[in-house]
């Protein structure tokens, strides 16, 4: 099962995800810019030190898609080089759409084989359960994740999700009634692969969250570059046997851009920048899960 | 402006959009199939008999992602091909992300020269409306649309959409808070290039959407195959000096994969049976229109 995976992931290396965000303009030109070679070749550089370092990598697909085809080829070249490297592979794509065309995403992101195959894709609820079955069965199917938008990091969550849907907030509603999915994607761990997207910014939603699905894993974003510390991205994580546990935090450009990293000319500096950057947020992460258990 | 090509188009041609959504496994062998290759002659050989026939097409973006770069260079394809032959392009994506990604999705598909370069894109609104401000600044430099979510034609838009937000449901406190973005992408037809998705299956929805937001074009899903009839489909149009007008009424299935052309076995049977399929649709909304205006 993909929670089980996650959690022993998690326990050994900690819980940063390397989120690999291909702004555009900032792939350096030592991997060759801002092409899909770049794009691959940078990607690739990433996950040759994230392996065995980190649990998880994010891929942002809205940054490879602005390229075309040769960005989505890029996608695919990193999906498959992670996972060959024992990474967890969480494609960031927030998709969501009826029947036959949600079939269409989870088949490019969550079946065996898929040309995009990772080990859990971000969904968006807005147009209801039914658009997300077609992601449940291909979690079930190939032992996959499912993680889907709730309350997100950005200023615009307090438009829609923040606001009171029948005594609750929406995002909150929205919870409620993934609570059969998170039960169907439950591992011998206790957690779920059914995750949600609660983000750093609001550790009190995230606090809010985990009452109402205590066995559902987090991903966590906002942590870094987005302006959230350490203990607020783990609000949501619990005090258990294996120390503090409750999902994966993300972090993007204060991992993968860091200042010493944008200015590395030669693949040594950058490589040193970029597992520095690395271990300044594990170190973060364990120091504030340190003070959360005392 | 984009809302005065789609009125023109519409007034010229008719309402109806055509959906060029390649299920896994039901396009023709005479096309190659089920492959990248076989998706853009399918697709293409579809542009040519709708261009001078109808105001635009809708690609499904989610079918072709499945087959992954391969069905996104079928994508770009398909989109300039169109385009280039006159017809107006619908990106259906349904994406939605924060600020830089968000930017990446709509340099990928309203930018000038984007990959998938298309005259609007659906959007998802779940996530606030500064996830959605990048997509607008790209329409508003091109002359491009936006079409967002609002209420969609599958079932599950009753599991969050239809339910009651702060005493009006969702998709109409979506709709109410999008005022100040229909008014910025509004032509000199007087019709905005803010687009809402209006699902055929809620007529009265469509209505209520049409008393909230009398400027907004609608996209509305679900005529056709997903049962909806004419006058469903065309519930939120209003009668004006030009007929009854409102937006694009998008059929799929019941014209790209009429039982006549799915038994075709020569290039010509197909192309009758389409031909025909996309009259026969004309002709029933045209007569709806002629109904209501009675």
């Amino acid at each position: 099962m993909f929670a089980d995976r996650l959690v022993e992931a998690a326990k050994t290396y900690g819980p940063l995800c390397v989120g690999i965000d291909p702004h555009a303009g900032r792939v350096p030109a030592l991997f060759g810019g801002d092409t899909g070679e770049g794009l691959t070749n940078w990607g690739e550089a990433i996950i040759a030190l994230a392996a065995g370092r980190v649990a998880a990598i994010k891929p942002q697909v809205g940054l490879f898609e602005r390229l075309g085809p040769d960005g989505m080829t890029a996608l695919q070249h990193v999906c498959q080089t992670a996972r060959k490297a024992g990474l967890l592979v969480l494609a960031d794509a927030k998709r969501g759409d009826i029947g036959s065309t949600a079939e269409g995403y989870a088949s490019a992101y969550l079946a065996a084989g898929a040309p995009f195959e990772a080990d859990a894709v971000t969904v968006n609820p807005y147009m209801g359960l039914d658009t997300l079955e077609p992601f449940m069965r291909q979690a079930e199917t190939h032992g996959k994740g499912v993680i889907v938008l709730a309350r997100t990091s950005n200023p615009g969550s307090a438009d829609f999700q923040a606001r009171d849907l029948e005594g609750a907030p929406l995002y909150a509603r929205v919870v409620e009634a993934l609570g059969p999915l998170i039960t169907r994607l439950k591992g011998a761990s206790g957690w779920s692969g059914l995750m949600l997207v609660a983000g750093a910014t609001g550790p009190d939603e995230a606090r809010t969250l985990r009452k109402l699905a205590p066995d559902a894993l987090f991903l966590v974003p906002g942590y870094g570059a987005q302006g959230a510390g350490a203990a607020d991205a783990m609000a949501g994580f619990v005090q258990g046997p294996d120390g503090l546990m409750g999902g994966l935090v993300n972090a993007s450009r204060s991992v993968t851009f860091p200042k010493a990293a944008e200015t590395a000319t030669r693949l040594a500096d950058w490589q040193t920048a970029i597992t520095e950057a690395i271990t300044a947020a594990q170190t973060d992460l364990r120091a504030a899960q340190m003070e959360t258990m005392k």
